[in-house]
């Protein structure tokens, strides 16, 4: 078995596009997932699936229907299932995803042009 | 629902004892842990479960028993269930936990007396 560590720093250097998780690593039935957000993504939802969103740099505000939650480095915060959430980012900022692997980044809305199938490992 | 970010920074200062993780957060099936650590853990493994160690801090080593595994802040390693590992760490160390709720720290080794049964959470 090939075991190797992930360097977020480097992995984050793979890619530029926003709002396109990428996968580092699974681990039970669970993706750790790497994003870069900027803007705004869509208010939604995931019916079945909880989702951690740990900012490793940047700023990262997410929208819930009664309040704003603003991350910085080094914070986190988990999105229970059910409740609609808008991710929103003024500069680019980034994010590590721990979620259950058929979480779909856009939940109930993946009619939507964000949506992101069949993520690539980097 | 009340739904709060957690500063990793802020809760690191909430405890100063070594190979005892807290609970930060849950999600789905998981719990978010944090730990210090510091000189050296014992040999184990979890039979079912597999386990992520970020690095927030510090430096951990991660044994393993055909190499070892350096990890430095913002380094993550996943070691897979059935694997054997020694975690050590010179100097302390800051790291974030991913685990099944059912994880217990010292997995097969659970008669030892560095097991922790039923993790408070700050």
């Amino acid at each position: 078995m090939d075991i190797e560590k992930v360097s977020l720093k480097e992995k984050f250097g793979k890619f530029n596009d926003y709002w396109s998780p990428k996968i580092v690593g699974e681990l039970n039935d669970s993706y750790i997932k790497l994003a870069k957000f900027k803007d705004e993504f869509v208010w939604h939802k995931h019916d079945d699936e909880d989702e951690l969103f740990l900012v490793i740099k940047g700023r990262l505000t997410i929208k819930l229907r009664d309040k704003d939650i603003e991350l910085n480095d080094g914070e986190l915060v988990i999105i229970p299932k059910g409740v609609e959430h808008l991710p929103v980012a003024e500069q680019e900022v980034q994010v590590m995803l721990v979620e259950l692997k058929s979480t779909v980044n856009t939940g109930d809305m993946s009619g939507s042009a964000m949506t992101v199938e069949n993520l690539d490992w980097i």
